[in-house]
């Protein structure tokens, strides 16, 4: 199953966005990629493929994305760090309707003050964008990564 | 030297699907992304770059590699790890009849439980890919490695 | 705003030389990617968003670029090492005329002699590229890098 040239330029827009927006801390941007209602996890691996509930970040609205990025600038006290997304390309998994159903690798490498980037999360999104008036959008982002281990709090999302 | 666009967008398909296939340690989804007569390296850029002959893995036909994958799932004793692949773009170095010749830069991160991931191996994909009636399929996929000193065995194909 | 096709698949030929050659030292072909004047810049992020004007490297024309080259083959002592770059996909900020501005992730993996690989720098190129009779070429490459440590000093380009 193949993508269309016109559906890779729009998916990949899509991506750098996202990429760029968490990786400048410029979260502002980030909840405005996915559609009013929507699916953002960051769940394990291992509680993913077990039908766990457990996430470490689970969040049904942009209304509550918004929440989670004031709640990450303003309330939580934690050692700074910068994020970088690298990863791709995309899968296509399936048409649905205007949905694009995909799975993209990812690595989030984390770089702190005074130390030497290490890698945060090695994983894959499980994605489903629509069109929408704006562009594409996030319907459903999940990060499923790899590591049961975390290096510490992840305050932002990934 | 330049892919068309449905030259990149067929390529793509055919390394999305190859990642995806072994990150999800869905082994038996490895051995169709290839032809009958292939070539699968997985060599140390020292040993290759001399002409040496030494390989962690050198499987020539569809059937060798069923076989590692029936030796990996099966008989081999280890630590359980995931593999999560990310690299790209890919270059084009020649069009030989139907073939693509293309290189492809690529890192391999493995995560153990309870532990960091880790970059396993940097290297690149030397690639020969041939139009097949399933779609382009590898013809020769080696995988040169960077690093000489690997972190424990490796099991899995990368 | 997007890439057109041609746009998306001669930029990704140009980024696919770039790390091809630096990623095989074969560091005569870097220059050769850059206009005849030219800004090329490896700073850290500190740095960049403050506007201070250290930078690891500075070079503004293809003749301080031949040189840096000349540096990093015949004059510098240093322990060896091989990079890998990895990164994308690219996002079009600007379009300034025939010139597009572009910023794509980054990370450079260095691997020394008897040693796993380790991530040297993770960061984004700001880039301003430019058609030529020879193809797309660099009019300004910066690498900005989140890290403010160094593992060991930096002797080739980036």
């Amino acid at each position: 199953m193949r993508f269309s040239a016109d559906e890779w330029l729009a998916l990949h827009e899509l991506h750098a966005e996202y990429a760029a927006a968490l990786d400048a801390r410029d979260l502002d941007r980030w909840p405005a990629l996915f559609t009013e209602n929507c699916s953002y996890k960051l769940q394990s691996r291992e509680n993913f493929e077990r039908g766990l509930p457990l996430c470490i970040l689970h969040l049904d609205s942009r209304a509550m994305l918004a929440d989670r990025v004031y709640g990450a600038r303003e309330t939580i006290y934690h050692d700074p760090y910068a994020q970088r997304h690298v990863g791709g390309p995309p899968r296509l998994l399936a048409r649905e309707g205007d949905a694009l159903v995909t799975e993209t690798p990812v690595l989030v490498v984390r770089t702190k003050r005074d130390a030497m980037p290490e890698v945060l999360l090695a994983g894959r999104y499980l994605d489903r964008v629509v069109p929408t008036a704006e562009g594409l959008r996030f319907a459903q982002r999940w990060l499923v990564f790899d590591n049961d281990l975390l290096a510490n709090s992840i305050v932002d999302p990934a």
